[in-house]
């Protein structure tokens, strides 16, 4: 007798109908059969879906150099402030640092942050700072919090592909509004605005820009936030690259300019303090008109819970990493990726076929392919490939951002290296360069 | 005219249909309504609905002691060993880990972990193991990877009350199968096997058991395998205390034991190394019959690219603190963790009204309550409240193991303070113990 029956019998007669038995009987699975969830199928990763997909296959004859890393630790030019490191051996030497902390961080490290993030225009308390697993757990709980599977949220185009990936793994549409590279890569806001409907849980907006390098004016921001405002949808500000713009640019946060509308801003250490790996988050919560209200706070407690937050010895030290490094440690960034985006335009700009989009921040640099001059190419993907294949340079092509017929540089690489790679594009480009697709054509016949 | 009739008439005619032009204006929001997703809402930490409804002011002539925080280090009793923080000095100042570390890990410390779990019944490699921010991210990522909404999971009861937590918050049902305090805590393996269905997705077991402290057999842990083999059923093991098992107790993993059923095994620096805010945990992918073959593998893979993992510090010091710790570290915590257990457990068996249960690992303690012997309170959170209002006290009550009338005591107090808060415990039982309820009932008339 099989164990089910046995299992039935011994349970007495209720359990014995025969509708119930014959489920029962039924649920015992024959074979194995395990599958991953709807979920981690959900769980798109387009830089990997593009990447994976080339033949990356260096030019044996010359070193490669990778443009493409979006990790400014790589290459070793960049190093953290000496203080940095300090603060944490300190957290490690104290002892006080080794439990769990609250789901939501420590208490003063969440003042930290709020002390060091507030300005008068959007002040910010303690209980305001949610500390997370590095900035992509800020915006994991950002979405979670504010969206339900069918509603849809907007992000920009091109964009960081993360807010998708998220997104489409919990059940959540994406729209993707454009930005304008002939504008500096502002957003077109025509375009955002006829995207909302009833169903639009929030609008993510990415300033300094991931993969574009470009700062939002504080006259655009106050449109983005108008839109916003006449829709009533909540903004999630990703602000990762925040103050990482060059100088006589200026970066207000969207809270600073915002009167009503509700803003999530997502941050962290990565960028600012060029330890990405230390996975150090946070969100920011404003709520000035108390649309949020004590509801959404709550629910970003709540969330918190899963798997708790951050590194408790990086929390330990997040006070003094904030209060103690010198300021001429932004300064050396900032100087270091401005010129090392100048010396990049400025190469590239000379190359014809090519359309390099000055940045304003950040650490990124995009560039436009002419590609009815480049007729051996078919899309971004296949120039970039090929310029691996030929130059062993490898830039990101801008599909992994839906936004074809660009690439992404990132400018954190020694300078000597972007020059190398500079001229190996050059190389590249006048092989390839035929004056326009017509005359292509006709050589072809 | 409002913008997006504008927005209309300048899209064209095909958008100014009634129907359209209808929905694109009922779409515009009046007023802010933002609130929390369904999944924050049914994000419930049933821990802290508990205690968070308790009335907990403490006798103010007693100083406070808490026996019911499952942390280790909140006493200072229990420091990890200097080695540990070492390898953590080391790891910052090589400088080689502030970037990002691959989503599953590095490979170096992936090795590292396969190396030090591995034996020869249940070998791994690197790509066996995926390192995560934390034992209950492992858990998360190993759930969402097997279940989907509407499926089921086995949970033991009482059991930790993080799986429900993150269960219910994606939508993913709860069974509770019972472990039996007459057995040491066994599994009533009838009762699990009842509840499976076509709808189960993995069968989830603790072992060493938070809340109980106990610690399966070879036999029992090969029953319970032979139950999720006969019916297909992945197994979900909680290992986070595996090795903190008392002298003469042995704890075999159940992938040493399974000869087929394929098993995501959780674990982390957590408990064993006394670092719990450090967020390092790990899934082992056991699964020599390629049930889960690549699809499951990759899944993980994909899941751990949504917010990345474990700090990078702690993943570079992995190797050193798996492989440099002394034996006498670990030795002298389990003799503690002993030591404190019995002293426990023999001040409380001669409490009239409790009923201990000896552990034989991890760091916790169920002490039953024979209600009938204590008409004074109604339940197991009724007793534990009172205890902190008369005595200081504070033990969790079990219904936050979903298992009432018991309680739980955390074994990693100083010695010093387990005897006072047991003698307390006797004054407390001493003074509400009626020798049995009819005599309480008739003393009341």
């Amino acid at each position: 007798m099989s164990l089910t029956l046995q299992l039935l019998r011994r349970r007495g007669p209720e359990l014995m109908g025969s509708r119930s038995s014959t489920k029962l009987l039924k649920s015992r699975r024959q074979r194995w059969e395990v599958k991953p969830s709807e979920m981690a199928n959900n769980t798109l990763n387009p830089i990997r879906a593009i990447v994976d997909g080339m033949k990356l296959t260096p030019n044996p004859d010359k070193p490669m150099i990778a443009l493409s890393i979006g990790d400014p630790t790589v290459f070793g030019n960049l190093p953290t402030d000496g203080s940095v490191l300090q603060a944490m051996k300190d957290a490690i030497d104290s002892q006080k640092y080794n439990g769990y902390a609250p789901s939501v961080g420590y208490l003063k490290s969440r003042q930290a942050v709020a002390n060091f993030c507030s300005c008068p225009e959007a002040p910010l308390e303690a209980e305001d700072v949610i500390l997370t697993s590095g900035c992509s757990q800020a915006i994991d709980l950002a979405i979670s919090v504010l969206c339900n599977p069918g509603d849809n949220i907007l992000v920009p185009c091109p964009g960081f592909s993360l807010y998708k990936t998220l997104a489409v793994s919990m059940g959540i549409k994406v729209k993707l509004y454009n930005l304008l590279p002939e504008k500096s890569w502002e957003v077109d806001l025509q375009h955002m605005e006829s995207l909302i409907d009833e169903r639009t849980s929030c609008i993510i907006v990415t300033n300094p820009s991931n993969p574009c390098g470009s700062v939002f004016t504080k006259e655009h921001l106050q449109k983005i936030l108008k839109v916003a405002s006449r829709h009533c949808v909540p903004i999630l500000a990703d602000e990762i690259y925040s103050d990482m713009v060059f100088p006589g640019c200026s970066c207000p946060s969207m809270a600073s300019l915002s009167s009503d509308v509700p803003i999530l801003s997502c941050g962290g250490l990565a960028k600012r303090w060029l330890v990405p790996g230390w996975r150090m988050g946070w969100i920011l919560i404003h709520d000035r008109n108390n649309v949020f209200g004590s509801e959404i706070r709550q629910g970003l407690v709540k969330l918190s819970q899963r798997i708790l937050g951050a590194c408790s010895i990086v929390q330990g030290a997040l006070e003094s990493i904030l209060n103690n490094t010198p300021q001429s440690f932004y300064n050396k960034t900032i100087s270091f990726l401005k010129s090392n985006s100048e010396i990049c335009f400025n190469e590239l700009s000379t190359i014809p076929g090519l359309n390099p989009i000055m940045p304003s921040g950040a650490m990124y640099l995009m560039v436009g392919i002419d590609l009815e001059h480049f007729p051996d190419f078919k899309n971004d993907v296949d120039f970039t490939e090929r310029l691996v294949t030929e130059q062993s340079v490898f830039c990101l092509p801008a599909s992994a951002f839906e936004y074809p017929n660009f690439f992404r540089i990132v400018v954190t690489v020694p300078e000597e290296m972007m020059l190398e790679a500079c001229s190996r594009i050059r190389e590249f480009c006048q092989r390839h360069y035929r004056p326009c697709s017509r005359d292509s054509n006709d050589l072809d016949q």
